[in-house]
């Protein structure tokens, strides 16, 4: 028998979790004092009961909609070890993970916590874009500061699961844990495409036509905003989210990215959430290829109020934007828009690896990825 | 366009991350100093090719040992914005994600890095043999502090890779990021098993009899040892991984949960993962029963140097054993071992939704659910 020395026998029986915490090494700032009514600690029963009540009523909802036959690919509710998952015959699964984490990702004092929900799992929906997927389930690791409010957690389920909701995708399990610091998230986003059709990063061959889709910069322009209002110690250094929706509600490709896939469009294609000079990089180091972009037709972001333009350097280098950046060979013709977003030729892809931007005032000059680099991907 | 103010024009630009970063909330300990040989950033890319590096010779290496034939699930390398996977037909795929977070799940001056990369995995599979499956892939989210060690992060990817080797999972992909705060880790384990054929929670029927794997309590009994020596403020407050296994580097039961699936042995099952105590209430919760347990059949581990077996209160409540619980029919005839690993009857199912244990002096009372509760799963 493990001998327990007299000094612990005193105290009841800990469990591993809370040995740990005991410890004192996992204090939040306000461990020992009672908790308010606005910051009800969470255990995690409660808490996986909360999510699993707002992620309940989708499969009913998503039936009435009909948006398009419901396709059962989740066959269990949330609380086994594992989610089982049935993919129709002929297709392959796609899996993508994306950390979103406060203070990096999001700040508690800029971000409500609709738009960090909603852009959590945009996050990983975009991913599935950009293989021309299609999304079914989403899982969701979440851990949480025990002084958080319940508000807070509802507004961030609720903004997740009902962007879930649009694209079909069932939030299908996951974890919770305590954070010892801050509100840490881990989507995991699995979508589906036919056997062997998958878009890669690696198809792009010289010759090919670079496009973008939709607009670039927003997201970053939003960031630099409330950077200045800080700086100038505004006391309202919040954005009104509907004057810049692509930061705080960006929309994920999945319909452009399907139709791209479905009619053999793109030879290639990343999604923007890193910026347009390192995405690019990162497709044409896949591809063993070069390219060569025009300053002049990268299509910019018009946000705030009034609505400007963005700068030349945060379309260049925001990241955030959740565009699909894609590639199509010389021959096909890529329509103006696809399901009303436009699509933009920005460039074309070159033998030499290397990438070069020619300036607004027509002079070439190569491009760096100095896009979202350190870490984040 | 959006208008640059003068004290920001002198800057060069920063992209998204940085303009977070540079706002002051995610300043890491090392923020503004130079870092020393002993602690070497990792931007995302060189972690990244680092991980990608050691998870690369798996496939090679796993085919040598031709441990079974190679089954190829996962179709991309790491570097698209998702990994595809192909199960074969008639195949369900099995979903689960686990926290492993610094001061939570391990503390840095307790757990070797080896140490904490073996049971970041280890949680994953539990969970897949959980359900009788066959683990074939897993997805790594990873966030790191600045100031971290390459050799920290060399010692956990490359004992979490190993970990996979020995049963058949490809790293095939994930997130890293720069954390605001210690080691974050989520890691995603997908694995397969026949249609309809796993095993879960929710099958346990009055009668069943219940069994545990191995043996119970030693997880938490080196938790319990090493905030007993930190309280003595012992300066070495390090114990021995090889004293202490199942806790540093407990073993998925990936084997034992097979067979049972497929002999068809067990009707329902639960790794014991919150401690046997919280994951039965768990079992008996989606099954719609209750149970009755005999303290003195409950397997204790032995642990430590001398080994020592330890109490009945951490066997009964101790968590992170990773043993498998389950439930089998009166008639069936179960093994005394299964792939070298005991199985022991503790006791059997029953109507009344009530947990009760009857204690070394025969006394029956109700077992109340006092494993790892708050938060952790």
């Amino acid at each position: 028998m493990t001998t327990i020395p007299k000094r612990l026998q005193r105290r009841p029986l800990q469990p591993a979790a809370n040995l740990f915490r005991e410890s004192g090494i996992a204090k939040s700032p306000t461990h020992g004092r009672r908790y308010s009514d606005q910051a009800v600690p969470l255990p995690e029963k409660a808490l996986i009961a909360q999510i699993r009540r707002l992620a309940k009523p989708h499969r009913r909802r998503q039936a009435d909609r009909s948006v398009r036959p419901t396709r059962r690919v989740v066959l269990t509710e949330i609380g086994d070890d594992c989610a089982v998952l049935r993919l129709p015959p002929g297709q392959e699964s796609l899996v993508t993970t994306d950390f979103t984490l406060e203070g990096i990702h999001f700040r508690r004092d800029w971000h409500p916590p609709e738009s960090v929900g909603h852009r959590c799992l945009a996050r990983g929906l975009s991913d599935i874009a950009a293989m021309g997927g299609e999304p079914v389930a989403a899982f969701l690791s979440l851990a949480l500061p025990r002084d958080l409010s319940q508000a807070w957690v509802g507004g961030f389920a609720r903004s997740l699961i009902r962007l879930g909701e649009k694209f079909g995708v069932t939030l299908a399990g996951g974890d919770t844990a305590e954070s010892p610091n801050g509100i840490l998230a881990d989507i995991i986003a699995v979508g589906s495409a036919p056997k062997g059709k998958a878009v890669l990063r690696s198809g792009a061959r010289p010759g090919d036509r670079i496009f973008v889709s939709g607009e670039l910069g927003g997201s970053a322009a939003a960031v630099f905003e409330m950077r200045t209002k800080q700086m100038k110690s505004k006391p309202k250094n919040k954005l009104n989210p509907r004057d810049y929706r692509r930061h705080f509600y960006p929309e994920p490709r999945i319909e452009v990215g399907r139709i791209l896939r479905e009619k053999g469009l793109a030879t290639a294609m990343i999604d923007t959430s890193d910026g347009l000079s390192t995405d690019l990089a990162h497709l044409c180091e896949q591809s063993g290829v070069g390219a060569e972009l025009d300053a002049a037709l990268i299509p910019r972001a018009r946000v705030g109020k009034p609505a400007r333009e963005v700068d030349l350097d945060l379309a260049l280098h925001g990241g955030e934007d959740y565009e699909l950046l894609f590639t199509a060979r010389p021959g096909k013709r890529v329509p103006a828009r696809i399901a009303g977003v436009a699509l933009t030729r920005i460039g074309q892809v070159t033998r030499q690896r290397l990438i070069l931007l020619r300036d607004l005032k027509g002079i070439a000059y190569e491009l760096e990825p100095r896009g979202w680099q350190y870490f984040q991907r």
